[in-house]
């Protein structure tokens, strides 16, 4: 098991869904910056669920508590330990698939892996651990207080929001419940959603997230290079099956005469096709990226499966879930590039003399 | 710098593309490893320049020379320290960049970041690395000798080999110069990489990779799942914009119903759309995932572009470069994903007592 | 700030003496360990204060909560997040000292450093800490079940425990409040701590620890040979100044002939001035080792000092504090050699084919 | 295989003693150092074998070759390959070694360990590794330009340099073959060492070191304490038996109240058996602490053995050993200490806002 990430800037982390509770331990946050508590818990609520009829019904306050590093409002230099309680287990939910696995899930190659899981819910692989990457993600905010992190949801199955991110409104992104900047694919994405959701399906569909204001220098090649580092973080998020960032796999089909990003006089550049990011080094441009979730394996439809001992059997799934998980991933995005930016915000202070 | 990759077996590279020899350090191998040199040397060989004529016309031998940890024709447990010189440097080639930065290369951040920059070639920013990651994957490839991993050309430009895989026959890859083993979608490919090189210019492409054979277990979540380390390995590479693994991008626009992979009483599912890896951990079946190059951003053409006192100038590239980089990175795909595997071999012996 | 330990076998701690709980995450812990939590929760009350007459007075249950990671009585192969609250906090007793720095403490160089401190206790400096060792430690011995590994106190002050270890039973350890195996030793030391409470002064001492039935092959050279990560994790805790292993210091002045262990047919060692460790690695024969522990800088008399401005003071020092921390250090020694040699353990596992 | 150390500042290295080079690559190094190469040669030449009657005669140019991670005069940020090559390798020295284990060497338990070893000469255990060490150890020296590192030998055997550092002249350890800079015991120590070398037998000794003009701060609890990371370097090192810093083991027959660093007004102490260090962070004051050799385990006499089929056999020792390694071992050490303070100079750059 792997359950730390950030070379200084780290998070540490544990939980399962049905346990007493989940945590971890940020580690690397420099001492003197000042904390915004109220911040870190009002991007936990975002992600929490239960707060409009498209995500899941699940209530749980996810109130995260402090044990240490935080002292007098400030931190301190020493590691910030936390925990989240979980206070709404219904084990009784998950007791018949004790046996069963579910396709497409963790729950198979877990037991094989490992010889046992705790079957509750989906144990260490839920996606209830996206809670602590909020809290580390709220204070590398704080800690890089003058870059702008926004994401947003970009398409909900073949529903695309087609325009470049430049033309939205970010401050509309918390305006609906898709959280998607533009009220009409919004609207588009919400219906299909419900519709979705009535028959007891699910729907896949990207996040695009911007950052902005971020400082040249970020990235370090040759095995942490920004795009790479971040990559990776997303590509840790449940359900992620793709990252692209700049010109993406469009770019692909483009000639160099097309793609390169010329200069201005003063080292911007006046197109970006790059991100953001060149040789792995961010610019001083925009970076922006592209992430693709596919659609929740739980359904709450009958499906075939088998049991732990190979036997095939028909399963009604059940239980409260999303009918699609991106417009809750979109505070997780933001939190996970924050992490990855507090990091090598912290490495590029050792770069040069 | 970060200059290490891999947990337990990695490697620690260096070099300069005008220096005096690149080379790594490969630790964590097990012991008793018996190496056939010869192979690794070949793999050296099918990512040399100056194979082709749709490849750059660079003549290097790129001849790996082992200061250490192999006796007797065996690894010995200790670590690994080879060298390839460097025995073309034509210093006189670049000279003329010295002062300039070429649009979307990493001329302009390293020299930002670092304050100054090796500016013979990329420097340690240039494409001859992955050299160093050839002969590390093609020693993580004999660690493994039953997993079979097999990268070819997807795309070249607009051209688009549209077929799953499970139809290619994987031993038609080497037959041709771009590294397609479809024999028309190469033909199309190679032509139209001849035309972009006479007009000056430079193409993208993509490239997929299948593993197969590889065994339950690969991965360790929470933040070394197995596409997360494969993405970011990926997307280490020069030029690499994206990454999706199974059903990618296209699969956010699926339902779950027709996303999730149903279950053979075996374990095995009948669909593969999950690409092989459930949870973060490999499930036994093919491993494939898929990887966007960017057109090489240095150009035979004329194009304008600053110095590093800000002034405008137009510059006439020239030079020996690749006109698509996609056929050379074949190997480069494997030797990653090797290395990636080799990683989570060994970890995976110590999951469970 | 480095709050990890351990490349496999990890523990990732936090926690202040006086915030609301310490604890940690264990990580790396082989699935399907069938833990004895009683075993566990017994070690922490050998560390736990306010036993004898001769430690610290405060009274703390330090009850270990685990969080995570643990489903049905066995490890589940997931982190194992952990908390031990503080029940005892006194702020008042420390009030006093928030201006001041107590000499030969840390709270000079941590204000400095870190531009503030948590001034309550020792803030993350108080060997509080080591409790959250001692959990990790106790796991770590379960899973060497079949390694003894016995520490005691071989001397207070200038009262030496006198005879080779292996004349020594264990089994008499914990029969007395010093931790020395030696009745008459034992009895010496008591009482000489005992004076030097009286005086409201403190005494160092020192640690033997061995570890018997270590098998061939723990350590891993050049970096992490065994004795040199021993000696790492010994000089983590707190008032240690020294570590010497096998013949240590005195070997110095033993010519070669003298010193070299010579084989018997089946490779054990008819001497063992080694330690039990060649080239890094363990032999299979005993580990021993002494560890130095300075007297504790918190003295129940007058001192001079000076404040933050730099302002000379006399402070007459209080509270609740160890005379000598040797008797309550021996179950912190045996955990962090327990957690040493499990990493080691798991690391060997990947040493060859 | 652990090959790395350090966490900013690192170095991986490779090599064994007889094979073609020994080297390493140095990440982390800051760009923009200007490199006195010429210094760095020195450092080499002062550890390098058959300068004096008193160790080996093998006469090894040791000369190191720079690869990569120099442009210019400077450090360019990227990392810093090298090699040593080995010249003087005569392989029939060893060949009567290759079935037998030659007591307290690593010959066995690295035979044990990895199935096989390299066994000319030691392999990797060799010493030879430490000329590695030197060439990072003075880049180190050069990036820490206003930190003085002296270490000098400080006992052989039984003769003993009863002084104080402080009265000690640090400009006369280069003076003498021993590198003891008080005169007379310098020439005890000569004589004492010819007389042992002629019985062909060895002997062991200390070195102490002093690193003055280290800032406040250096140092990064819990796990990374400045004299744990010290330890486990000195640790690394051929031969260590043991490490104590400031007051070490004769501090703990101390009482409190003759144990505390009483303050200055600025801070400073008016004794100093911290040893530089409190809480695991350097306070300013001289940092001193004190390392043991045992004596070399390869003996010019006959000695008793086993084979790798278990068979006793008598051995006639020959070859061109140290007598004693701690005039040799006097350049290492600083190396090592500088190593260890550059990392913590780069990682306290980031301790606070």
């Amino acid at each position: 098991m792997s359950n730390s990430f950030g070379k200084l800037f780290t998070i540490t982390s544990f939980g399962e869904s049905h346990g007493i509770a989940i945590g971890g331990v940020i580690d690397g946050c420099p001492a003197g910056l000042k904390l915004d508590l109220n911040a870190i818990q009002a991007e936990l609520d975002r992600r929490k669920p239960g707060q409009s009829k498209i995500v899941t019904q699940r209530k749980e306050p996810d109130q995260v508590e402090f044990m240490s590093g935080i002292f007098e409002g400030q931190t301190t230099g020493t590691s910030i330990g936390f925990i989240i309680k979980n206070t709404n287990q219904k084990s009784k939910d998950y007791s018949d698939i004790k046996q069963t696995f579910r396709p497409s899930h963790a729950d198979y190659t877990y037991t094989k892996k490992y010889g046992l899981r705790d079957y509750r819910g989906g144990g260490r692989s839920s996606a209830r651990e996206t809670a602590n990457w909020i809290v580390a993600g709220a204070i590398a905010k704080q800690l890089l207080a003058s870059i702008k992190i926004n994401a947003f949801t970009s398409s909900v199955g073949s529903i695309i929001l087609n325009k470049p991110y430049q033309d939205l409104d970010f401050s509309k992104t918390e305006g609906n419940i898709v959280r998607c900047p533009d009220t009409a694919s919004a609207e588009a994405m919400i219906q299909h959603i419900q519709k979705i959701k009535k028959q007891g399906d699910t729907i896949g569909g990207t996040i695009t997230c911007v950052a902005q204001n971020v400082p040249l220098g970020f990235g370090e090649p040759i095995f942490d290079k920004l795009h790479a580092r971040l990559g990776q973080a997303m590509l840790t998020l449940n359900a992620v099956k793709g990252f692209e960032y700049g010109s993406g796999f469009e770019g692909t089909k483009l000639k160099g005469s097309q793609h390169n990003d010329a200069f201005n006089k003063d080292g911007s550049t006046k197109t970006n096709l790059s991100g953001g990011i060149q040789g792995g080094i961010s610019n001083g441009m925009d970076i922006y990226f592209r992430v693709a979730f596919k659609p929740v394996a739980t359904l709450l439809q009958k499906y075939n499966t088998i049991d732990s001992d190979g036997n095939a059997l028909e399963v009604q799934g059940k239980g409260r879930h999303d009918p699609c998980v991106v417009p809750r991933a979109v505070p997780i995005i933001e939190a996970l590039t924050a992490m990855v930016l507090a990091d090598f915000y912290l490495l590029n202070q050792v770069t040069k003399l």
